[in-house]
């Protein structure tokens, strides 16, 4: 019962998910923009291949995990691209986090190709990718969904969100509101060092009560540590803030707290933090009032 | 071993404050400004007096529970005022949500006149002064707060958050990431009913991952439902978003994302919401975006 698929993008989530389809019993065909990931797949086990357009040759599905829009229109729509090797009726999944308008567009050329299309972006990160514990959030026809769910499952959890598009505009509703739990909490903490109050003090009685979050319980500990490893990396976050304000101008939505989101991630773009976790957002708001907060340890 | 208790301020988080130290053995001398309030606690087995001064004459304790700073600083430092009528050695306990600036002022003058004096808000709403689950913020000398604790143990959990003051900061570090939380979830399902997702899903997606907050578990189903029946009012958490910006200035924080929540409080306040719940800082992204979520039932 394994089927045929082609895999597209091999980096720190691609390579692991495409391990559990393969775990799963189906035959991968791998294939990523870059050679040096080509060789880690390789190196891993994965079949190789040398273009979008070959890995979605002679497959039943074809799943992508690339960074953002244009390289999601690049795979799809590009020369030696998925739709030049897909047959009819080939399934197209991509997992990639991306503008839900490009997602329905894309979905669209592929549909009138005859390949019916989901999109099926994840939140979890590269934990949930190694664990297979991905919450994915899937937007297209519904019965695209059932026939994809037993691929998707391999992966993670996915949960149907309706019409094409509308895993995306999950996803950002999500990235929303983790950023304005860890832009709620910088905030929090800076005011409390100003006033002299130890930050381990705010954590205990916010995380106990009304005011508690699932980011302050995983990254406050961490963030009073001056631990800043991602977890998900800032650049990513002001990447899906960038996705954010593209979807609110397209469907007519005025969001002024993700406009400033967006605003406090640019400034850590331009302080060299992008590789941070999203929590070091912190930093700016420290920036800002011109103090550090206490470091334990 | 009771103590004689002067509690001053009857309102809905007073009244059943004092009804659990009056049932824990303590006499109380009650007071409120307001007529009415005086009467229904007389009503209900208090013993009432006429002023501050006479609550916070002859006791061993003085609590207060009034709205906002100035009201603080009239009951303790007015003319018959608590200061007027406290010995030297009457503990005062301001459990007020007010200005951490005008609780160490205050409390600086109590100090003056030999009177120990700490800050001691409470999180938990009308429900958890009922049911003596109060999260109580405490700030000043930590030998006070000992003395104090038996006494706040009555109406919910004291933590000990630093020296005066520090109580209301952390009291104030809870209301910003309690408005963020909500700014976030407004945002999110404005930007899926635009998008055409159903807020449920939404949700469901959210809560069961990285966006998780209390907030959204709690108020979520409410929104979806078109209930902001409170709960806790816009307009105290506007006050609260107005001590904020006041701390915020006093301490040299700068704190843009509350300086924002604070604007879209005020928005409620000027479309007449004050009186619903906070969670209806949602109808004010509705309003900027021209549109309504779905409401079910």
């Amino acid at each position: 019962m394994g089927k045929r698929i082609g895999f597209i993008g091999l980096g720190i989530m691609g390579t692991p998910m495409a391990g559990h389809l393969a775990k799963g019993g189906h035959q991968i065909k791998a294939y990523d923009v870059f050679a040096p990931a080509r060789e880690r797949a390789a190196a891993a086990g994965l079949t190789v291949v040398n273009s979008n357009k070959e890995a979605a040759t002679d497959v039943d599905v074809v799943i992508s995990m690339v960074p953002d829009s244009p390289h999601v229109e690049a795979v799809y729509l590009g020369e030696n691209g998925v739709l030049e090797g897909a047959s009819k009726g080939t399934l197209l999944i991509d997992m990639s986090s991306i503008s839900p308008i490009t997602a329905r567009k894309v979905a669209e050329s592929a549909t009138a190709k005859g390949c019916p299309m989901i999109d099926a972006p994840v939140s979890g990160g590269d934990v949930g990718a190694k664990e297979a514990r991905l919450s994915i959030m899937v937007g297209g026809d519904e019965a695209v969904f059932k026939q994809a769910e037993p691929i998707l499952k391999l992966m993670g959890t996915p949960t149907y969100c309706g019409a094409s598009g509308a895993g995306q505009t999950v996803k950002a509703c999500n990235q929303i509101q983790v950023a304005m739990n860890f832009i709620g909490m910088a905030e929090a903490l800076v005011l409390g060092a100003k006033a002299g109050v130890e930050p381990e003090i705010i954590l205990k009685v916010l995380s106990a009560g009304y005011a508690q979050t699932r980011v302050m319980d995983v990254r406050g500990p961490r963030i009073i540590k001056g631990d800043y490893e991602p977890g998900f990396r800032a650049s990513f976050h002001y990447k899906d803030l960038n996705i954010i304000r593209e979807a609110a101008r397209a469907f007519g939505a005025s969001l002024p707290a993700s406009a400033l989101a967006h605003e406090l991630f640019s400034a850590m773009m331009a302080n060299g933090w992008g590789n941070l976790d999203h929590s070091a957002v912190v930093k700016v708001i420290e920036k800002l009032s011109n103090c550090e907060l206490p470091v334990k340890e």
